[in-house]
């Protein structure tokens, strides 16, 4: 059987493994306070352009999301976010767990449309009664989406600037980053990312890394919040050995491996994406990028189901969406294999 | 320098990443669902005498306590610990933060006292004004405490029992639980502590992981509570790639190995201790593990910190008690070095 | 100018104040264990035709809700609303600050709709990664509805049928219990209403009462949760001198002195209605209960907040919604002024 | 039966209930947006010589409490009080379920000592682990304390001092606040108080009020936490119809009635300490407020409950601790038979 199940189903790129080998023998402080986390942080800040950066590595997505929106949230204040956002539906809750409502948009294919957040702000200030409902504290988007589709850096700065005209954070979920900055057709760079927010992550768990997400607070005049690892340490989110997290971050960052990593996974994923669309198959969604959503029928369903491992989403009509994800190691041979069989 | 700073400035056990390389090839399913969580499971209970037991992988220990903790009480509830319990003291209000008090009983060198437990309980359910209080809805100990201590069985069995008498779960904090159940005249073995508690877990991060604890509901009759793999989520500390906890609970737990660990690093502490009670020194508590607390002066403390690394953890006098630690991997010719510098 | 902007803006019932007057000198035990708050919940449980309801007195409408919802859902659960629920929108987030998310339906004029319900249920159940999200642990209905609007009989089964069916407690937020009981053709009577839900409160605030909420548990197979007292007071929720809602309830439950007010208002609000449609106007709901909502030209609204109190809730095209608002206080000549007016 | 069992088990001051009838057929804005508190705030603002001071009406203690304290802490803080704290014992977690630890020091007869909370937060900034540990966010004191006694001018200001050396606010918890400040011997004034403190509240409840608290922030340089009126609203402590409080304030503000009702509770109070002391009984502590607790045998306690009521405490050696407690309401001629029952 060939996966296309999930891009978090492997391993970890081997570089990473044998780093983990070549220093197993030091010793380290915990914490995160090593030389391979202070590493790792200065080849970030680097690829942000960003030389003053607070960045901190977290362990995965779920808690990383709930401790940067907790740390920045007032107590009456919640999140805003498209309703198919990741906070929304499979955080079990956790950002409500720690207080805060997620105040929802519509959904464009995963995307927040600027237009609806000035709309949706515009009306909440005209409220009469607005004292009496839960504050936006800050925007949540994701990049790449749930949906596997990207902004262009118009529709990232559009909504850039309403957060800043109504003097709101903008936090960009990152983990699936690096397949968004090297999608097919993106407009976007780190550096011109990283100007556009107030805080975002680079995700490792499904990029390269066993585990890991690198949160960047970007803005030097808008560093992390006071205490943060503090704030971190009490979520749960302080690894102990916070060597495991610098020495894979530092090994991806190096001479732009998880950019490299990721591209390949896009490259297969747009093999796929054509051949799908050659044999007259429609796409569910325009992604450009490593989850490729596509309609299929009962009998093909069955029959790709004898070779590879897939997600069914949902029923579309008399179809079904199905989830075909490519990663760092997606073999191209599999690829192929799938190709044909298609 | 060598250092004796913690057990958790080092790697992990090379067969740990000897492991992951041999199986990094391969895909699994995410999230504790793959096959290698469910063999260390299988391993984990037979190690426990435990066939029916539920077994859950998470990451760190502040979260594992935070987790374990919300999950078993209920919300008008708090949770019994000494004053000096990790919980209580250095995991930045991880339980208030779940909306949970930590209730305090006095530490005697870390360790809760039946008697007193017993007191607390009854004086607690003898005032008329017990409902406008927090319940005590769960003990929880640590094995060994974070002063280096251990309960013996029948100190053990008195918590328990006390604990049954009042139907309130009892939970071991088993981050170091290797240390504590190879310690030099412990008593206590890995099935009669499953037996004599609800809930407790195997401490991985400490004693030869990168990372990891193993949290064990032990008895069928009060099983994991309903729905505890989403009260995971719902705390952030359900790992993606959950194979990298699984593995290495499945290396450690195969043939002994993570029993052997412990008693190598406890052998080396008590090296360290005879040296030191040769030479006059007082320790500061009588503690069979890994950790060695021990009254220095001034002078000593200056030499010795020429070339070992050790914390200095709070004056006692004129002296200063200082902590030495050692763990699995510790080694012999380190000790010779300190030992011979005493 | 003549008021009907709300149904709180008013002092309470006279008979309330005379009543206070005449027991003012009287000592009572604190916390709800008095006298007066014995005899009041026997009140509560003949006209519900419960003798062995629990019944809890609290002081407010946001208040109640999140005490209730917090002390019967789990912590992995929330709450099942539609969209323009009170506790949606109006409660500044109280029921995700305990840590509970409020799952939306869409709104119906207020109301949910009973096969949306089931087939929300029956998708959240069919959805395989339904353990990464929030559990549905309770249905919210408000009756009457922020729109005036009210569930026949018929309407409330259905709901209950599928919450027994999926073995989730139903709550119903009774705010505006009397006016919805009351309510022109409504076929719901007090004993009914308590035999198809598992908790709701009899709203004192807003039908002749200074303040208070008696929250009703009716099912003796179902009673409150345990300690549920206790969880009132965490909530900040308990009355000191408990009497001040005992002696409320009494009085309003005496010789059903509550649906007498409560008719009273929705009679004042029918003929408001009628004079509203006679001259052309448009009601923007089918509220049969207190608050009616009618759509009005620029010129009207102007021309009549001359001489009345009422509030513009939105733009409806051309037109505005208003919201006026009639209780057990209204007088009918300041009705007569007004259909005068229109 | 004449009962010394609380200072909440009477009814309200007949003034205010006379006021209440005299403006029960007014209409008032809801949420404490009236006229009735906008007089209250004024005389408020006027008794504490603190003309921009903000204020605030809320409806019972623990509530009041629970609120302030959530509003002013960031996450990772927790609230410094003696271990007797009403925080700390009596509101059944009101302050840890909002997610915030209390950090406790030894109670001296209910009172915090300046000395240990100086050193408390010297040794906390000194451990090199505090990043690790919960911050100190808050002083809370209460003022009169739980055993009725109060702190001195000096006291006070050195508390104060030590906060302000902190940077850390010091709340007065004043649910007994009047018979704190007309306490036999008290060199506090009302301005004064306000001068030390950035937030307290004048507790109505228990002196001369159906129910509430006023909360006031009397610095205008460090007001009232940003949008503290949806924090109040979130915590279920906003009272729709707020004249119910206003007026009860405008009330007792009004030529110093509020402060007449605790002086004749404290006169009250020191006859009876008077007679207890001339017949030989040990007081428990020296309280110059209307709680007064004194030892008695078995015999006494048996004798005086034939025809008062009082609490018992706790067992002091073969003695019990027995609290009476005089209120505004308490008749001295129900002092006067005890007295002779001595």
């Amino acid at each position: 059987m060939i996966s296309f199940e999930s891009d978090y189903n492997n391993g970890c790129h081997e570089a990473i493994l044998q780093r983990l080998m070549a220093t197993n023998d030091e010793k380290a402080t915990g914490y995160g306070l090593d030389d391979y986390c202070a590493a790792a942080r200065n080849k970030i800040r680097e690829a942000c352009a960003k030389p003053d950066a607070d960045v901190f590595f977290l362990v995965g997505g779920t808690q990383t999301n709930a401790t940067v929106i907790d740390a920045m949230l007032q107590s009456y204040q919640g999140v805003l976010s498209v309703e198919t956002g990741h906070i929304n539906v499979h955080e079990s809750g956790a950002i409500e767990s720690s207080g805060h409502k997620v105040l929802t948009l519509p959904s464009h294919d995963g995307k927040m449309d600027a237009q609806e957040l000035s709309q949706w702000l515009h009306d909440f200030y005209a409220d009469p009664t607005y004292d009496h409902m839960v504050f936006p504290g800050m925007v949540y988007i994701t990049f790449a989406t749930e949906m596997g589709t990207i902004y262009s850096l118009a529709e990232l700065k559009a909504i850039s600037d309403i957060c800043q005209q109504y003097n709101i954070p903008l936090f960009i979920d990152g983990a699936r980053l690096g397949y968004g900055l090297m999608a097919t057709g993106s407009d976007v760079t780190l550096p011109q990312l990283a100007d556009l927010c107030d805080v975002f992550y680079i995700g490792g768990t499904k990029c390269g890394a066993l585990c890991g997400e690198a949160v960047i607070f970007p803005n030097p005049n808008a560093p992390a919040p006071a205490h943060f690892f503090t704030i971190v340490k009490q979520h749960g989110a302080l690894l102990a050995k916070g060597r495991l997290l610098g020495i894979q971050f530092d090994t991806l960052m190096q001479d732009g491996l998880y950019f490299k990593l990721a591209a390949h996974a896009v490259e297969q994923a747009m093999r796929l994406r054509e051949a799908f669309v050659a044999k007259g198959y429609k796409m569910y969604s325009d992604s450009p990028t490593n989850q490729q959503f596509v309609l299929l029928d009962k009998e093909t369903i069955e029959r790709l189901k004898r070779d590879f491992v897939f997600e069914e989403w949902y029923p579309v009509g008399n179809l079904m969406n199905c989830r075909f994800v490519t990663s760092w190691a997606t073999l191209p041979s599999d690829v192929d294999a799938l190709i044909d069989a298609i």
